[in-house]
């Protein structure tokens, strides 16, 4: 059975930014507004966060609900996971339990990689593993995880370029916002079609106004 | 926790016919050729019937996954299970068990809906019932059947039609093919603005050529 990497929902500017500089615990995207660059995945029946049973059914429904479906484990960067730096302290980031909540929207292992590994901890059905791994032995890792589902690779934008460089990632949903321009900050691409000569890519725009680019390999 | 009722993956010609006339045991879908209404969806990875491992992963193999996504039980009108009308006779119809072999691609209850029922039976992991119900009483039976989840609609046209009728539809999703006039058989629409008043509707074209009506309550 084939456990593919997946990049879902994954939100970027027109220019391609992921998030903007400047990451702290105030600001997680840094000078980047995430609440206007994933607008339109708030709007939906199937964001995670949304409890109110409302929400649009359309096209980009669709996309946000493909979020969980045949996943089983998540990869991802550490500052995705935290705005802190460097070795954890108890001071600073040792009790730090991620962005999300007593309830995060994962439900599944989730693999942070990061040069300061800590011990795993669980939120509600969410465990969280910590390693220093390069990018094939961490997709090995994760692969176990998952329990023969498929591995999400959830970010930040350096994280997947790294698994892109490592030519690991075998899909890519990526949803650029065209009202939004960053300038800088944690980069996935100059343009989708740097992408054209390894993978297929069909460009569906929404009538949300986002764009929708959806990467199969060749 | 809701329950839809979701009608996914329905095929229609660019007139709105989802099946051509003259039903047959050699031709289910009558005059109209299925292989060729549904080139787009064989194409995808997610097709069930497919067993290669290879196949498209854009946007139609998302569209064509949700097939079943939260969903735990089909409703499908009796010319979608079989050929033959009027009472099941042992010489008959009363041995056919379906189209789609000792592994149907359901994988949940079917509710069969028919004015001559029959003992249920098991395929793999399909069991089909059947029982004379309305709309509104068959999609009860369904729910229940359903174990929470989502109920699909699955067709035929004339099938879809008495539930939308009876406005008890909650989605659609619709794939138009422009390259196939019908002009007769079993028909969804004249027009898919004819549903405008009640639902919203994200008109989405496909890069493989057909146009997907996603179709949610206002």
């Amino acid at each position: 059975m084939q456990q593919l990497l997946r990049v879902q929902n994954f939100f970027v500017s027109a220019d391609g930014y992921g998030a903007g500089e400047g990451q702290s615990l105030e600001r997680p995207f840094g000078h980047a507004d995430p609440t206007v660059l994933g607008e339109w995945a708030f709007a939906t029946a199937s964001w995670p966060g949304r409890r109110d049973g409302g929400g649009t059914r359309g096209l980009d429904d669709r996309l946000v609900g493909d979020f969980h479906h045949g996943i089983g484990a998540e990869i991802m960067g550490r500052n995705k996971f935290a705005p802190h730096r460097g070795p954890w302290t108890d001071g600073d980031g040792l009790d730090w339990r991620g962005w999300w909540g007593d309830d995060p929207p994962f439900r599944t292992p989730v693999l942070v990689l990061t040069h300061h590994p800590r011990p795993a901890f669980t939120l509600s059905d969410t465990t969280f593993h910590f390693a220093d791994l390069a990018p094939a032995q961490a997709l090995e890792r994760a692969r176990e995880l998952a329990d023969g589902k498929d591995v999400r690779l959830g970010g930040g934008a350096s994280t997947v370029r790294e698994f892109l460089d490592a030519d690991l990632v075998d899909t890519l949903h990526v949803a650029v916002n065209p009202a939004v321009t960053l300038g800088g900050g944690s980069r996935l691409w100059t343009s989708p079609a740097e992408l054209d000569h390894r993978y297929h890519r069909d460009v569906v725009p929404s009538p949300s106004g986002v764009v929708h680019h959806l990467l199969w390999r060749r």
